[in-house]
């Protein structure tokens, strides 16, 4: 029997693999993969190695998460190395946890190799940190599902030193945005979508919640950062956070009282 | 002048560097380090590259971070590569806008490579995924500091379909748990302390909110998660979510109601 890896295929570089994840992608016997995964990464997977496309397209389901996990087990019974190769981090919106279900039940020897996750490399290119001592203590990675108000609940209740780090945001902006005014964000907290991080058709787009309602849309995949260190100008934190620091200090509140609604 | 690169070391294993990273890193003049990258990573270091250690030793600071931020400015000025080297992930509790800020008002060209954070690679040693349909749909990446009220608001409002991944728990677990309690959470919510992940001191203590008051301490760096993720027993998860789903669909709160306190 052989083993399987869940690799972790990072924002799109292929640079950005770790050295492990490119040293088990170069020896693999079959690669199962995302549509997440970059053309650029793919380009790595040596000739030989049998290619498994798993990914869904403009909505079109080519296989179910059953049918992936069945797939895991009866590849490992016949390869020496079968690699589950996912967009960004296996670990973090990736139904990882059903694949390793899978392949514990069936005895198969499995290693997950992480990979650098679409915040990160969002952050990266677009020169931001998620947090910054003066304007965002903790980051919330959640993802926007059209009419899933049960998500809504936990991004209400997210204070405003918290970046939000939205996956998968969807083609619809206003809607996002419709989301983000109803759970009692202000319309000028900044916020930024970035496409393709890392590659060569990267793009940002820098706008906050009020305005993301007329944004263009960017090429899916694509994240949405929103909060008070999604700006160009970092400057900017620190002089509205001293500002306000003067008459309120030791607070999680140390914003405009203009950026909070409710 | 030379470049700037903010590097992430990532976990600890020299091999969880991106290739990126690892090329840079092999390249450099001079490197700055935080006492959170790992021995291993340091001996990739060329030898005649010139080393500074500007790390936090045993709450001992060696140097401000007013002070690194103009030690980049200053080696910018003379060497070619110069390399800000930060655990984990370099835009994640890494202090890292204030560099960048000092590199931009300095007019110091920069570059950020991402790098894997602590929760990704405690998740792959630990074998479970940070969200599962099932069990949690997001993730806050917060911090643990002592007498730190504030930050214990983000937590309050936490959904009990939300892992936390508390970076930097310390050393007081008891100290944590009762925070845990006190947000509302119950003693029943499965964590999980992951230490040194990826290298070969690692260590994994599987745990509860309500045990946590007696764990034995793992040595730093550890990152805590807790959550109904947090648990070996991956089916389990899938188990109380069908017990209760039979119930109340669709909602957020998809778990045993004993799990809430509140």
């Amino acid at each position: 029997m052989g083993n399987v890896f869940l690799v972790g295929a990072g924002p799109g570089d292929p640079e950005l693999l770790t050295v492990k994840a490119l040293r088990i992608l170069q020896r693999a016997d079959v690669v199962l993969y995302d549509s997440l995964v970059s053309a650029e990464v793919l380009t790595l997977i040596p000739p030989g190695a049998h290619l498994v496309d798993v990914g869904k397209r403009a909505g079109q389901k080519l296989l179910t998460q059953d049918e992936i996990n069945a797939l895991l087990v009866d590849y490992a019974a016949k390869s020496e190395t079968v690699v589950r190769l996912k967009g960004g981090d296996p670990m973090l919106f990736g139904r990882a946890s059903e694949e390793i279900e899978s392949l514990r039940l069936a005895k198969v020897p499995f290693e997950i190799i992480p990979g650098i996750s679409a915040a990160f490399g969002a952050a990266a290119v677009a020169g931001f940190s998620l947090t910054d001592r003066r304007a965002a203590s903790q980051v919330l990675f959640t993802t926007f599902s059209r009419g899933d108000s049960a998500k809504s609940l936990g991004w209400r209740e997210v204070t405003s030193d918290t970046t939000l780090a939205i996956y998968m945001p969807g083609t619809d902006y206003a809607e996002v945005a419709t989301r983000l005014l109803d759970v009692g964000l202000s319309a000028e907290i900044p916020c930024a979508v970035i496409s393709h991080a890392s590659l060569p058709g990267q793009g940002i787009r820098w706008s906050n919640i009020g305005a993301l309602f007329e944004e263009q849309r960017l090429p899916a995949p694509a994240i949405l950062i929103v909060g008070r260190v999604a700006t160009q100008d970092i400057r900017a934190i620190g002089e509205k956070v001293s500002a306000v620091s003067l008459s309120k200090s030791e607070s999680a509140d140390r914003v405009p009282q203009s950026w909070i609604k409710n």
